[in-house]
């Protein structure tokens, strides 16, 4: 097991990192104010891995109440959020409870949001089951819901005690799930770590074929790159925000096709790509650079083209992002392999050629 | 026009109280990012003050979305709070839009609690219009919506930027709710203040007459009070457990009529009388002190006794209180008059003795 610590003064925590965790409980009795856990998971984790953890914490002596939700970024809405609440309060569940998300990103959302505003606020911990999870969405705070106007419309910023990232549950990860989390991997050797660029560049068949050394490397340093970039800004006041490369045309992307058609991570990753040839027509990537940045993650089984939902629906999409200031849309681009640049001062043009040029029919 | 200044770090925020500010944009101003801002106002006092608020603003180049929401405590929940999204949602309203609460208690919890959650948090402005929200509810950073099973159970802890209350506003308040918010007044002088207590037996009926330098003069030092009791303990760790005399059997009587039947000033004033009553029980009020606080209750217009609703009822309705830690409940309680004590070493039979003897059937 490794261990890093994200630096956020009297909220820091720390992640653990390593195979078999989820059965040591005494890594997380240390963080929990009193013996009472309600553990939110959902239909296709729970049945894998709530009965270790569950029989780890009542044999240290913990309550624990299992609440079981559906599969799937559609239920991560205002209704599973209200039966969330439903259970807590029908089993009475205090103020100094703890509440622990098993399960990836949706599942640690829902439950953190749910945390962050259950009798205003109770103690937390993760326990990601995915590789997208375990690299991105347990790091950095961010909890909350989609709206059927827009993803993440509705959340609160609301940090873990701890994060508890068992290798051994990505055994289990289908192979898209596995590929998606990697396009999260990509995108931290793209916005402030060309070094690690390059290792991906050198162990991409390492990674899909779940080998443990690698996953591991690549675990730890995309949570020590995020947590560097979450500990320097918190509540996204400006540096946060080039960790969202990608995401104001994967936002639009996962939007215009409907959530839970495209994985977060496959729209992300068309979403880098398309931020790449961008940053080229601004004159800050060559050709070739664009070109690497395509391979890689075609490599990692993702699609480096956007769907085609025809211009005037991305250019409305991407009004509605929430990275949207005084009208304008910035945009997270490159101007360099390794490093990130946020800029509102995009022509149009360019930003629809792009789109116009990086489309496909799916 | 006079100001205090909550203390919070970084979050700090003035409170002005004076007559005539709702009128004053230029006190509003300063605390906006952008000039864009959401009034959420009801349909009683919309009528009312909307309009000069929403002129000021736009005579000073601020865009306005207002949004009207239904009157009464009933309406403080998850389906109000998602017509709020709903509206700001379809306005796209932005990261550095503001929220304006302009209204009463419930105004100010429901849009606090928008402002925390929205985009994962903007700004929030308080323009509290009863005296209620004046002294209590616009202090302190207590945010949320009720849940079928319980008041207030959903929320957050969110900080306003500025806090605006123009005591011009409660001349068209309602006699009962002018005195359910002097119900919060009392508090202040009970818990740690036995000079104000003195000084509210002298002046009572100044206040209930609309006397503006008396009311002015009880905004400020209840403001004062709970100001400095939030700056010690911003997040409810423990000092600030003292704000919540009345409430415990307060909460109860709320849920148990069914919200919105008594106003909750009402049921804490006479929450108020029943835990100075168990004090004396325990040993620390007087008879002669217990009746001080009983008598200033009655004479401003407050009810000093509880609904009949059956001990059991109570006894399962406090079971629910957000201040259970291990099952047990926690009362807050007054050691003298001036100083309250946070205790759950309470035998039940004083508890239950008190609700006994202290019931009327309403």
């Amino acid at each position: 097991m490794q261990t890093l610590t994200v630096d956020l003064g009297a909220r820091s925590y720390p992640i653990h990192v390593g195979a078999g965790l989820i059965g040591r409980a005494e890594l997380i009795l240390p963080h929990l104010p009193m013996p009472r856990v309600a553990i939110v998971t959902n239909s296709t984790v729970g049945p894998l891995y709530l009965d270790t953890l569950r029989a780890a914490l009542e044999d240290a002596g913990v309550s624990v109440l299992p609440i079981v939700v559906p599969d799937g970024e559609q239920y991560k809405n205002a209704e599973t959020l209200g039966h969330i609440y439903d259970a807590l309060l029908a089993a009475r569940m205090e103020r100094k409870g703890t509440l622990i998300a098993l399960g990836g990103g949706v599942i640690g959302d829902l439950t953190g949001f749910a945390a962050a505003t259950y009798l205003r606020g109770v103690p937390f911990i993760q326990v990601p089951t995915t590789l997208l999870a375990q690299v991105d969405s347990s790091v950095g705070g961010k909890t909350g819901i989609n709206h059927p106007l827009g993803k993440n419309m509705i959340g609160a910023f609301y940090q873990p005690r701890l994060v508890l990232a068992d290798t051994d549950t990505l055994d289990t990860l289908p192979d898209r799930e596995l590929s998606a989390g990697l396009a999260e991997v990509i995108k931290y050797g793209l916005i402030r770590d060309a070094a690690f660029f390059a290792w991906l560049e050198e162990n991409m068949e390492r990674l899909l074929a779940r080998d443990g050394e690698a996953l591991t490397f690549a675990i730890l340093r995309s949570c020590r790159n995020k947590a560097e970039v979450v500990a320097a800004d918190e509540r996204e006041g400006g540096l946060r925000a080039i960790l969202n490369l990608g995401h104001t045309f994967g936002h639009a992307i996962e939007a215009g096709l409907g959530y839970g058609v495209w994985l977060h991570g496959e729209a992300v990753a068309a979403g880098m790509v398309l931020a790449a040839d961008l940053s080229r027509r601004l004159g800050w990537l060559t050709v070739a650079e664009v070109e690497r940045v395509r391979r890689l993650v075609r490599r990692a089984r993702l699609p480096d083209r956007a769907p085609d939902l025809g211009l005037p629906r991305y250019q409305a999409l991407m009004g509605l992002d929430k990275k949207v200031e005084g009208g304008r849309v910035r945009f997270v681009l490159l101007k360099r392999l390794g490093e990130a640049v946020v800029t509102a001062d995009v022509p149009e043009a360019l930003a629809a050629a792009t789109i116009e040029e990086n489309v496909a029919s799916v």
